[in-house]
Parts: C-alpha cells; sequence; structure tokens
C-alpha cells in the first residue's frame, strides 16, 4: 500500500459519517457505503481503485469549475470538458460518500448549480452530423452519459444539498434534460424507443434521473417506453436487443458498450425495485450477456467486427459488467479471473465484493470456448460462430459471421471470418475507420470511409460478387435478411466445423460457406480449411480476399508487381480504396501464398484454375486525409464464374525466431488440395501432406440433420457418416 | 521446479564422476564443472538453462545423427542442420561434463567422425553469394561459428574419445577446417587477418581449436595474426576494432553479434593462459565493449542504425556478453540487472556466478545514460552520442550518428537521427532489408534493397543533397572520412545538446547539426529542437525526411493526396523505393505535421519559407519481391537552396487513451519557431508557446570551448554564456 493511499485511508476514518437517509441509492446504498469504509485498507487493488476515483475528484476540486458553451466535437475543448465534468462529479459525488468530507458535496452542487444556469440557455449542439444532436455535446448520446453520471453524483449529495437548490437543479437542469432526452426532439423520441444501444443511453439517463429525484412517471418512461406500453423500454430493450444467447446484434463492440449502461442501470432497478428480480428477468440476460461479450474477444481484445476499434478487458464498461455481473452471480467464479486481470473495481458494493472474492476465493480460469452465438431476438437470425484450438494466449480461434445486418454500425459482410493465432491477428477485419475523439479526424466520429471503406464487402475476408458490396450496399434490403446457419459442430475439439448460407445478398446468386478448424498431430498447429462456393446461373465476377498482416515470403506462382506506378483497383463500393500491388497467375491446380508474422509463417493453399487470377493490394487508395491503416490483402479473384468453389487452407507452420536466429520450416506442407466432390448434397475435399499423409474431408450442404446418416461414394469407396461432416486420414 | 528439472537433477546426482584431466578447459574448467554440479537445484533460472540445454541435447540423441551435403543458403535445410548440429554437440559436451552419462560423449563423437568423414570430400560450398564461401556454409563465417561450438563440445569430450579416433577427428577435420578458415583460400586468409567480425569469428574458431588440439602454432596466429606479428589477430582487433569507450565501428547490432566470440574466445584465453590478463587489455577494453553494447538500446532493444535487425537483451550473445563480463568483474552489479531479465545463462562457472549472484545480491537497476561513444581506434573519427531524458521505459531516447562509414555495413547516413519515447520507436531508421535465414528472401542473406534502398542517405533521417546519397554512395570514398563531432553536453539532465559538422559527404557543400533534448516543466514531455544547416556556394536541392511510425493526424498546412494513382518519387539512389503519397506547401513561416502512436501525440513543427515542399511518402515502390516495410516520412524539400537552415522542433505531446476514452491535446503546444540568427558563430531559435512562454536557444557553430565565454546580442540584449549553448525562458 502506498503512502497516499495510507493517509487517505487514514483520513477518512478519522472524519464521521453522515446519516444518509433515503439516499444515496441509485448506484451507492447506505449498506454498501457502510462496508466499503469497514473494508478499506484490506484489499489494495479496491483501495488503488478508490485513490484513483480520489485523485479526479481532488484534481477537479484544484481547478476552477469550468462550464463552457458547448461548441466543438469529439476531442474538442467543450466536449472533453464537460465528460471531465461528469467524471468529477461522479467521483467527489462518490468520495463525499465515503469520505463524508463536505468540500466533495459542494463541488458537486456548485457545479449543477452552473449546469442548471448554463442549460437554460442551450439552443441545439452547433455541429450539425447527427440526426441526435445534443445540447451538452453534438450527439444527444454524449448527454445521456452525462445524465447518467451526474445522476449518481446528485443521488451521492443529495441530502447535502438544500432543497431550494435542489428544486433549482431539478428544474433548470435534470427536468429539462430528461425531457429533451426522451421527447426534445423527433429524433430523441425515436432514439429514447429505439432498440439501439443509444436508446439504451437515454432510457438509463432518464431512468436514474427519475429514480434520484422520486419521479415515477419518468421511471416509468425508462422502463415501458415513452406510452409506458412496455413497446419500449429498458425491458422491451432486454428482450429485443440480445439473442436468447446474450449476443448483441450490432456486434462485440457494442455489445460491450452497451452493457455498461445494461448493467449499470439494472443495478440500480435492483436496488430501487429489488421485486422486478431483473438480473433473472428472460433467464438471467443480462448474465448471458456479460459472458457472452467476453466470449467474443482474443486474449481479452474484443473481435473487430462491424464498426469496432481496438478495445480490451480492461475497459471500464467492462469492469463495470464484471464487477456488478459478479455480485448478482457469485457463482460465476470464472468472472473473478477476468477481474483479477482488470485490476481496477468499481467503487461500490459490487466493485468491493469482486475485490474481496478475487482476495479470497479460489479462482478458476475464464474458460474461452468454441461457441455458436445466434443473432435475433429470437435466435432465428444466423449468428457468430467462434472456433478456438487451445486455451492458452497462444490458441488458434476463428469468427465466422453469417448474422443479421447489426443495425447501423453493421457491415456488408456476410459470411466473413477473421483468423488468430500464436497470440496475434492473422486474417484481421478492418473494424471501423475512426479515431476516437481526435476532433482533427471528422470530429473523433466515423470517417467518411467508414462509409465508402470499411463496410463495403471487399473490405472483408468474403466473396464480393460483380465488384458490388451485399445487398448493394443499401442497409435497409440488408437489415431485411441474415444468412442461415446450416449447422456448427465443435463437439470434437479436433475437428470443429461451422457452415451457412446466403441466398439474399446478391439476386441470383446462392453462397455457401463451410469452414472447419482441424487439429491433428499431422499438422503442425491447427488448420482452417474453408470451402466457400458460389452458385449462379448467370455469369458474375468474384473476388476473395485475404487480408493479411505480416509480410510476404513466398508465392508458388509468378506474379509482376507495379515497382513504378500504383492505381486504384476501382472506383466504387470499396474498390477505390486498394491500391493494386501485383497480380499473378499460375497453372497449377493449386496456388500458394506464405507469409511471416510473429515467430511464424502463414501459408494460404486455394484451389486455381486457368482463369483465376491472384491479386496483391493494399488498402488506402482514395484516401485523401490519411485516414485509412494500409493493411495487404491477397485476393483470388475469379472473372468469369457461374458456378465457383473456392477451396484453401490456412496454415500456420514453421518458426522464426530473430533472437536465436532459428529458423524453420517456412514452407506450406501441404502438397496438395482437390476438390473431389462439389455438389448439391456434398463437398468434399483431400488434403495432402507433403509427407504423404492424406486427409478426407467432406461437409453435407443440405439436410443438416445430426441424426441422419448421410452416405456417399468417394473413389469407389462407401462412406457414411451421422454428423454433417466426415472427417479422416486415408490411405491412398 | 518442475519435475523435469528435478528428474534431471536427481539422475545428475545419481552418477559418478569422471576425472577429466587437462580436459575440459576451454569454455568449462573442473572446478566450473565442479561448482555447477554442486550447485544443481538450488538456482531454478540456472537450472532451466541447463534443462533447456538437455532438451537441445536429448532430441538430438533421439534422432539419427545425420551431416548432409551443404546446399541450402540460409533457412534451408542442409544449413539449418548444420547449425543445429554444432548447437547439439556443444550441449551434448556439456552435458557429459555434468551428468558424466556416457550416451552423450558416444553422440557427440560419432557426430565428429561423421563430419571428418563427410569434410574431407567438400568443395566450396555451391552457392555463390559470398566473397568468402565456406564448405559447410555458403559463407566462412558460418563455417567458423560451427568449429567454435565443435570446439566446445570436443574439448568436453576430449578424454572420452580414443587417441585414434582423436586423431582421425583432428587430421580430417579440425586441422583442415582452421587451415581453410585462416589460409584456406585468399578470401578467408584475409578475412582472418581483418579488422571485422568475420575475422573475429574466424580466429576465435581457429584458437579454440588451436587450444583444444594444444596447437601452440594455431593459437599463436589467432592472437597475433597469420605471421604471428601482432599486425592482425585477436588483440590487434581489441585495439583497432573498439573506440577508447568500447565501441565498436559496425553499429550497435553488430557490437552485439561481435561480443560474442570476443567474450567467449576472451573467457577460453582467460583459462588456458590467464597470465594473458585479458579483460583488463587496454584499460578493460571488453568490460568496457559490453558496457556500450547494453547501452547502445531502448528497452532492451537495440538501436537500428546501420544494418541492424530488431534484436534485443534476450538474445544468447548477450547471456554470453553479460555472464563473462560479471564474472571478471563482479564489481559491475547493474549487469545482474539485465541477467536477471534474461532470465537464462550459460551452462558454465560464468553463468553459474551471475544466477548466484542474482539469487543473492541486492541488484541495482541498470542505469541506462546520455553518453557519447566516439569511433574510431583512437576515438578520433566522430562518434555516436545518444541523449536521454528519464530512466524508465517511457524515457525519451534520441540518437545522433556522426561516425566513421562503419565498414561493409555501415550506411550512407551522416547526421542521422532516431527518436524514441513513451516506450515506443517514433523516428526509426530502416536498419536492413534482409529476412534472417529466411531462404526465399535472397537466401536469408540481405535483398537487394538492402543496397539499393536500406543503406542510401533518403532512407534516413538525415539531409539528401541533389538526390544523391552521402559520397554518391561509394562506400570506399566514404570510408575515408567521418563526420566531426563539435560538442557533447549531457551535464545538465534538463539540457542536453549535441552537434557535428560533415564536410565530405558532398562536394563543396558544409552540414551542420545541432540537437538539444530539452525537458522543462513548460512542455508536456521533453522535446527535441534540431538546427540542421547545409551551407554551400552553389545551388542545390536539399531532401531531409522524418519517418515516423503512427498515423497522420492534421497538418496546419494544405496539402493534395494522390487517391486514383501513386508514382515513386524518384528513379535512383534510393528515391525509387519511396511512393509519392502527398505534397503541400504553405505560406506561413513555420509548418506543422502531426501524427498519433501509442497513447501520444507528436508533432513536428518546422520552419518553411515560399520555396519549402513538404512530400508525403511510403516506402515501398521498386521493390518487386514485397522485401520492403512500408513506413511513411514527412519530408521537407528545398529545389533551389544554397545555404539553408532547417530548424525543427519534435514535441510529444497529448493522450489518446482509447481504453477510457480520453484525448487530450492533440494540438501542439507551439505556436511560433523563428530562427532569430544563424551564421558562422551563432545559431540562435526561440520556441514560443501557445500558453505565451518563450525560450531562448543558442548554440555556438565554431570555437567549441566550454571554458571560453561566449557573448553575443539577441534583440539587443547582450547575452554571455560559458559552455557552446545557452538556454532560458525569455520574456517578451
Amino acid at each position: 500500500m502506498n503512502r497516499t493511499i495510507r493517509v487517505f485511508i487514514a483520513f477518512l476514518f478519522a472524519i464521521s459519517t453522515i446519516n444518509a437517509a433515503e439516499h444515496p441509492n441509485l448506484f451507492l446504498t447506505p449498506k454498501g457505503v457502510q462496508e466499503i469504509k469497514s473494508s478499506l485498507g484490506k484489499y489494495p487493488a479496491f483501495d488503488k481503485s478508490l485513490s484513483e476515483l480520489k485523485a479526479i475528484a481532488d484534481k477537479a476540486l484544484a481547478e476552477k469549475i469550468e462550464v463552457p458553451v458547448p461548441k466543438d466535437g469529439g476531442g474538442g475543448y467543450s466536449h472533453e470538458k464537460h465528460k471531465n465534468n461528469y467524471y468529477a462529479m461522479n467521483a467527489a459525488g462518490i468520495l463525499f460518500q465515503i469520505s463524508a468530507d463536505k468540500k466533495y458535496a459542494v463541488f458537486v452542487r456548485d457545479m449543477l448549480m452552473k449546469y442548471a444556469e448554463l442549460y437554460p440557455t442551450l439552443p441545439l449542439h452547433p455541429i450539425i452530423k447527427s440526426e441526435a444532436r445534443g445540447k451538452l455535446f453534438w450527439q444527444t448520446l454524449n448527454d445521456a452519459v452525462w445524465v447518467v453520471h451526474a445522476a449518481n453524483a446528485y443521488d451521492c449529495v443529495y441530502n447535502f444539498i438544500s432543497e431550494k437548490d435542489r428544486q433549482l437543479i431539478e428544474k433548470n437542469l435534470f427536468r429539462p434534460m430528461a425531457e429533451f432526452l426522451s421527447n426534445g426532439n423527433p429524433g430523441n423520441f425515436e432514439t429514447f424507443n429505439k432498440m439501439h444501444n443509444h436508446g439504451t443511453w437515454a432510457l438509463s439517463a432518464v431512468g436514474m434521473i427519475g429514480y434520484t429525484m422520486g419521479d415515477k412517471e419518468l421511471v416509468a418512461k425508462a422502463l415501458y417506453g415513452s406510452n409506458k406500453d412496455g413497446k419500449s423500454g429498458f425491458f422491451r430493450q432486454l428482450d429485443m436487443l440480445f439473442s436468447p444467447d446474450g449476443y448483441y446484434t450490432e456486434g462485440p463492440y457494442y455489445q460491450r458498450y452497451a452493457i455498461w449502461p445494461f448493467m449499470t442501470f439494472a443495478q440500480v432497478i435492483q436496488n430501487q425495485q429489488p421485486e422486478l428480480n431483473i438480473f433473472r428477468y428472460r433467464d438471467g440476460i443480462l448474465q448471458k450477456a456479460v459472458n457472452t461479450s467476453l466470449q467474443c474477444a482474443y486474449n481479452g481484445e474484443f473481435f473487430e467486427l462491424n464498426d469496432a476499434l481496438d478495445k480490451t478487458y480492461a475497459t471500464q464498461e467492462i469492469i463495470y459488467a464484471v464487477d456488478i455481473a459478479y455480485k448478482n452471480n457469485p457463482a460465476n467464479k470464472q468472472l473473478l479471473d477476468i477481474a483479477r486481470l482488470q485490476n481496477s473495481y468499481l467503487v461500490s458494493e459490487e466493485g468491493l465484493s469482486t475485490a474481496k472474492a478475487v482476495a479470497m476465493e479460489n479462482i478458476p480460469a475464464f474458460e474461452t470456448k468454441s461457441t455458436l452465438l445466434h443473432d435475433g431476438a429470437k435466435g432465428d437470425e444466423g449468428g457468430i460462430a467462434i472456433l478456438r484450438s487451445g486455451t492458452d494466449s497462444k490458441q488458434s480461434c476463428l469468427t465466422f459471421k453469417a448474422t443479421s445486418h447489426g443495425l447501423s454500425h453493421g457491415h456488408f459482410d456476410k459470411l466473413s471470418m477473421i483468423f488468430y493465432d500464436n497470440g496475434n491477428c492473422i486474417l484481421p477485419d478492418y473494424g471501423s475507420a475512426r479515431f476516437l475523439n481526435i476532433e482533427p479526424k471528422d470530429g473523433g466520429g466515423y470517417t467518411k470511409e467508414n462509409h465508402t471503406w470499411a463496410t463495403q464487402t471487399i473490405a472483408h475476408n468474403t466473396v464480393t460478387v460483380d465488384g458490388k458490396s451485399d445487398f448493394n450496399g443499401d442497409i435497409k434490403m440488408s437489415s431485411k435478411y441474415h444468412s442461415d446457419l446450416n449447422y456448427f459442430n465443435a463437439d470434437n475439439p479436433e475437428i470443429q466445423v461451422v457452415s451457412a448460407a446466403e441466398g439474399n445478398a446478391y439476386i441470383g446468386v446462392k453462397m455457401n460457406r463451410t469452414t472447419a478448424m482441424i487439429t491433428n498431430k499431422a499438422f503442425e498447429y491447427p488448420l482452417v480449411l474453408d470451402i466457400y462456393s458460389v452458385k449462379s446461373d448467370s455469369v458474375h465476377q468474384l473476388d476473395f480476399p485475404f487480408y493479411y498482416k505480416g509480410q510476404l515470403v513466398s508465392t508458388d506462382f509468378k506474379y509482376q508487381k507495379s515497382t513504378k506506378e500504383l492505381k486504384a483497383l476501382g472506383t466504387k463500393n470499396g474498390y477505390q480504396h486498394l491500391w493494386l500491388e501485383a497480380t499473378g497467375k499460375t497453372d497449377k491446380p493449386i496456388a500458394d501464398f506464405t507469409f511471416v508474422q510473429g515467430n511464424r509463417f502463414y501459408s494460404i493453399t486455394t484451389l486455381a484454375n486457368p482463369a483465376t487470377q491472384f491479386k496483391m493490394t493494399r488498402i488506402g487508395a482514395g484516401d485523401p486525409d490519411f485516414n485509412l491503416r494500409n493493411t495487404t490483402c491477397f485476393m483470388i479473384h475469379q472473372p468469369n464464374a457461374t458456378t465457383h468453389t473456392f477451396v484453401s487452407v490456412i496454415e500456420p507452420h514453421g518458426l522464426y525466431d530473430l533472437t536465436r536466429e532459428v529458423t524453420e520450416n517456412y514452407d506450406s506442407n501441404l502438397s496438395n488440395l482437390v476438390l473431389l466432390r462439389d455438389d448439391e448434397a456434398f463437398s468434399a475435399v483431400i488434403i495432402s501432406l507433403k509427407n504423404g499423409q492424406k486427409f478426407l474431408f467432406i461437409t453435407a450442404n443440405k439436410d443438416f440433420d445430426e441424426s441422419k446418416i448421410k452416405t456417399l461414394v468417394i473413389k469407389d469407396k462407401t462412406i457414411s457418416f451421422k454428423a454433417n461432416y466426415y472427417f479422416s486420414e486415408i490411405q491412398n
């Protein structure tokens, strides 16, 4: 324990407590406060979190209170000031409860009074970029987050503030804000009642300030929607925004973000109306949502699907999620493994319980699993499959996306995949084109390239037909459909398979992708077999990119790389953002593309025919403001295909140890790849290794009934199997 | 202690010892072996190193001995096999000494016998790429490394092998190899007697096998050169290859590599001829060399100057260096801090002593320092300056290169710099274009782009004149000259300055660069002020690139970026490898270029005039085989300059915390930069901050006498100072 903490704790003990009557009861409770006080000095990580909060509060108290007229976008002065203000109020409020030092309460009160003075004078925020413009911030969303924190601060100092001041603050600030957030203009009314994370923030804000002010009307609106009919509101969101598996339709990045108001507001409801049993609602959907969120990560980094930036388990929203989930379900001890990693806790009963348990319990490792997460409120709108081999930080992991569109943050990337191995992202998804809160970068919001590049199909590891994005890039059309899961089977850890179909993304085109992660002693590391068929009655151009991180080592085909001049690959639908660096062809039936990342080599071995062209591209064309990252890509181009099946193996191999100067096995171990059969019923592939071993993989393409025996003849041998796939070593 | 180690130690204790008589006495000694045996089980990290060695030996013993006919380049089968063989023999030899288990000795003997059979049949290696072709490997260098390891193994099992077998092995293998390495063909004779790291390996090999066989003639040649006159050989290398500061002229990457045979052979000499007092030779030059090597790193990663790849303190050569250095100078306890980090030890008396000390001593932190390392045998050929602010892993650090050419691995980068901050490399040097031991990449050797790109001046953070490299890229010319240090002063940690001149790189052009690292409470982080003047009587084109890692955030000048088509910047001297992505100009007197890396922003603020053009480039043109990394660059282009002084400030600032979603201070804090005076005697610069503070920096440009008082008038005020620079805040 360092000195600052020791001094602070001594100081806390020395000060007499106050009676908080009905307040606080939003996020802190009198009982929780008491427990925190009596636990100080016992749990160093919790003490650290408290002292961090104290540092935030004390820094703010040392400065002049500033409540600037809103002017800037994300990252700009007024934006960051208002954000810092709500963090400061939240911290000071909690500190007041724990220390009972009035200076913290005075600070919160004075700041709220300043806001109560400013707020009535505010028009909509001058930056016109969001359909739901806020007043303090450029978008209502941030106003809602402001209220969530301010409500908590207000709850903490409620009994300290005179009734007269409270009336002023409520009349000039909180009531107008609640009205603005729920009903202030058509956009806000829509957001408040929308099934969307912005709606979750809005109703959490309104509900929390409602509870604090004792305004049942506001609470009812938050819980049951503007019309209090349950057609919107928090419960409806719990019904609609999560699938029965607890998957949030916008994807892992926004699931992480949405979990914050969901869990926070749920804890408030639990404190205020325990009879609602909110954490048991819908079979414990919020607990499932937390677990699902944690599963959507590799080494604690969330999968960058849809609009997504780098985010990890260390974010404050996941600290909220883990602490609250654990407090309300202490049986789930694996959460403690995440909490231990976070080493940071909510300063609340929830955080304290978790910190205590981390200090005292036997903690099992958090288990990452191969899993299928269904999408859609009823779980019938496709889903995300996660295949993993191994449990450690070097595990192989693959995501396979066959979901619905994912609301406004969805991408046009039906049947796309991401591949991780050896602790690194090997075949990445671009995520979003955005520089969060960096004002000179489009105000910290999504850059225009997010639409022109990141959401387009060609930006993803899946097939683009005729140079157009899925549903021709029409979000309304895309939102009507979802991919269909054929089957998912991870029962056998040595061969895990997911298969899905997409029949609506392109008119008259049926796509079917089956991806298997195969762990076998014949392979150095688990390999991925990928069978992607595209069927149509008419002729199409197919582009199938593999974005890769690493440096090209070798190919077994010839290519010509442009050395003096580069041209953009196309003019629209994302193609305008790719520099065409090289093109190649092969006269062999397979092609190999090998690159190195970290201390391992990766080969993509893929079927080729005389029409197949290989394009090596790099992101960065059509990017006048340097907004894009410049990832490289190996693209398979089939110019005139009616029915075509791409078969590829992604194979980690060898060792590139620069420290010991040891290089092993830089070549692919594969000698051949043959698509033996490929029709409506089955696809069968033989993988041949250089050492002579051969493996047969068969997938069913219809009648996905695990209990039904399937029979087919391969090379004069009758093969029967019960599941939807078959895998075995074969003799010549 | 894991089970394997426990079992292994028990096994060691169970076996009776043998008397090794005069052997081993190369690297192991009977006394050392005894100490190792009696220390087993006491020092877990040492035990781990031993068990790793045992794993190597046991793996090799489990396989059939293979001694293939040499065929492949680096990374290829025969190359890696012969390499693994020497590691295996070395491991087995040591294991035999420690365990006395004969199977290890049998293995070494049998493998040596196989080599004794193969070697006489070998012509020069079939790959013709080196001027000193080896027999087992494509270059003699690797043959020498083979002998160093094999000699040690032979020494360990010497007493075990029958005299008849020894005679055969010596006659057919070691004597011919020693002859080949020292005299085998003109190239080898030259290498053996050359002042170069290849020579160090060659003479260590010859010396070690000489000692083992008791061949005084070979030893004498190794110590005093082929003619035994001291004009070459080990002692001469100690005189010539290190500067008095212990700096190795090829640079940090090769210093790390050279230190291996230097320290290894020195320890052998110490064991065999302690009377030579080798570690005290030349005022302890080898100890200085180890310290200097360790200083040439940022966070344990060696500066990538000259031909260099990523290398760290964790490499085996630095383990050799640290363990041997500590054993021979236990007063230098800071070495233990590095050893603790390495957590791996030589299985020898040296390794054991170090492991013991790490376990038992109070270890002071290894102190990275601002330092000037003179180059040249006499220390009068310029040098490398290292400026640091802070001592932790986030310290700011800058290298400033004003050395001689650095032999065949040197680059044409007079007065170039590298900048590190916040744990990251911010303004990198390219290092070498090479994929070590990856055979498909030019046989694992230097790629052609190493010459066409990495060595050229435009690839470095320094000025290129008229689109040509220093000395027009002529290594013979470049090797005749060195830059001249004007002064170096790091006495005051708040203002550290280095200044150097280069008058030979371009005919009729004088260059002078003064770089200061300034730490002041007015700046968020230390900033770098850089004054680079180029003087000539004739008109020249000047290009001054800042290679940066990170993503562009903003500029305060307008630029046009190519969106549909990219062209190479030039056709030769490295320019053919740069894509010109954007060009810009400004009508203001300064220009600002801001990018983000990690969680920090960086602004380069530089003087501009109406002729100044800004070019934003990316490495990767003229690269048909995808051999180059694609680093971005901000380049200042002065098309028609006679006398021109570049003045730039490199300023870390702000915070970009994606986890907490906090962005602060993304804009430069500078409001202006003025070059107030710039002549033969002085350059004076005023840095103005947006908060109104102003700072004056003056550097002397001649008469670099620290004791002499300098006087000048700036803005009607007389300023006098004693050192070669002046820095102070000023009032308006």
